[in-house]
């Protein structure tokens, strides 16, 4: 398959299954609406999977795609560029963050390298669908050329379409990579017309310094976007290949393949997002197959939920990235398709109504 | 044990485990603060529970108190009163929301019968603690007497406390009773110096008629209980005896009981909260044991929110009782311990700092 193709197979969802679902809700043990957003995500894992009602997904994965990049060595983080292998290495152990909270909720993670600087020779714990050793510096020009951005695209595609295909029934798209916050602020800010000021954050915590220089960063590489490389029908592609990380395409990719495999995919904070507005900037219909999971406290996910009119289940000022705030929603998702599922009506359960 | 020796056998949170807490936190593999508000919770978790880093809590359990109230049928919900004891064998019977949302969770679930009117012989699914059967109505004098209002406190601290002992280590009181958010509007306006007009919500979800109806009974109530009431050393069993419920008092007593375990307790909405100032008004140090699982949409949830200084985990509007916001969040409290217990150090990791 190429890129047009998965592009191509993803097709609406089923919305008769969502009114089901609303109406099955008026029929059960409880006052009307009182569930809340829990109504609401039943019947969107209703109308993505186009059954009434949803099983309870039990098969959640968390795809975690890892990448280095370029800009990481022009002064936007404190942190060594070398971290972002050793944090793959912790992840495959299970020392991170997203591990421990991977066991809580149950989900099974993978980590598939789609461009970390260094090779992970050696161990099966990290998947290797490397496209090459670290992006190139959004700060000096183009981070990767057209034909890689389709190509991180499309690993992740290949990757999380078989995962669905195994049985995968929820996906959460997680990342690691120092500097992908620059990247993926620059990203969003390119692809819903905001500026450089407006979507830089602190990312892991950076200072003043690391601070104004990343707004600069960001800001000369819209500005020479914008002259040399946007405005055509390629734009989503466009702004992947010249602001973008692996990661960040690969994202995009696991939203296309989970979509079309009418899986719903779970998403949180800047990298998550800004792969969904790619993957939404390339095939629109996407966007009904991402629930927000959490509001990352980074300005551009408040931007880019915005954006993509999506409102996030958690605001628990997570800022970490790996996944972590939307595999904390993952509950939050069974629970919504568990009442629908399995809630007593007032009719069986012979409760009288008001 | 008689009501003031539960009171009595409460003691402070060892804050020196919350600060261990909090230093450990900044030798995990994440930038330091990354992980939000699940940071306060591991720190929190840590000092009731006497331990740090704390184990995960993996027995969490569901008390469900049950109980009817007079005020149900002097026009203040247009739920008929049966519709409390049909609730409690659905819920036996597993067909609630609740039930739902304990299997995602993992969450045991046992429904205690404080004082619903009708009686459940023969099943053994409810448990049969009951005070007396329902409360007289608050809109024509007290709910009970004092002694009614030390025993529902007591019955709830009993279950409670052998539930702890048995191995629960994590409590969540859920609730039902036709009626109960007329009785817990009531008691947190009291117990927070709010206007009937403040605390009044729709419930179940009421017609303009009887939110007045439910506006002038709490505003009358308030009237009375002020002049021939309140303003002694015993405000908070007062309030309860006057207004409030027995299952709002089987709370007020389920959160001294955790307290006293070094058991930590996640409330929710306007009938955990009401229970919550009632144990609150008896000993003030149980607030440090409470963590507020969820937001409700009740006005009263937010005004015993603010008095209590407890910022909820989940804001996804539901408005449904049964404990259902607060077992949402339990997978949040188990994630919070999960990544200080289980993350890697940069040391033992290898990862470089900024």
């Amino acid at each position: 398959m190429n890129l047009e193709e998965m592009v191509n197979c993803v097709v609406e969802p089923d919305w008769s299954m969502a009114k089901e679902a609303r109406e099955r809700q008026q029929t059960l043990t409880k006052p009307p609406g009182s569930l809340g957003e829990l109504e609401a995500v039943a019947a969107q894992v209703a109308a993505v999977t186009r059954r009434c009602p949803p099983l309870i997904p039990r098969r959640p994965e968390i795809l975690l795609f890892a990448s280095d990049h370029g800009v990481a060595l022009d002064g936007v983080t404190p942190w060594p560029q070398s971290v972002t292998a050793q944090m793959v290495l912790n992840i495959a152990r299970g020392g991170a963050a997203i591990n421990a909270i991977a066991r809580v909720v149950g989900a099974s993670l993978h980590v598939i390298d789609v461009g970390v600087a260094t090779d992970f020779d050696g161990t099966n714990a990290v998947v290797d669908r490397k496209v090459r050793r670290g992006t190139s510096s959004l700060a000096q020009g183009p981070a990767m050329t057209l034909d890689e951005a389709r190509r991180s695209i499309e690993v992740g595609f290949e990757f999380t379409k078989d995962r669905c295909q195994a049985g995968a029934d929820l996906i959460v798209p997680g990342d690691m990579g120092i500097g992908n916050t620059t990247a993926s602020a620059a990203t969003i800010a390119s692809l819903t017309q905001s500026s450089a000021q407006l979507v830089t954050g602190r990312g892991t915590g950076i200072d003043d310094e690391h601070f104004a220089r990343k707004v600069s960063v960001i800001e000369d590489a819209l500005a020479r976007l914008s002259v040399t490389e946007q405005g055509s029908e390629g734009d989503a592609l466009r702004t992947l290949a010249s602001l973008g990380g692996f990661e960040i395409g690969a994202i995009a990719g696991a939203i296309l393949a989970a979509s079309s495999s009418h899986v719903p995919v779970v998403i949180d904070g800047v990298i998550a997002l800004a792969g969904a507005l790619v993957a939404v900037g390339l095939q629109p219909l996407v966007r009904d197959y991402c629930v927000a999971g959490h509001r990352s406290t980074e300005p551009a996910a408040s931007i880019a939920l915005r954006s993509l009119e999506l409102s996030p289940l958690l605001d628990l000022a997570l800022r970490l990235g790996e996944g972590t705030g939307a595999a904390l929603a993952v509950p939050i998702v069974q629970a919504a398709c568990a009442t629908l599922l399995e809630m007593a009506t007032f009719e069986g359960a012979g409760v009288s109504q008001a």
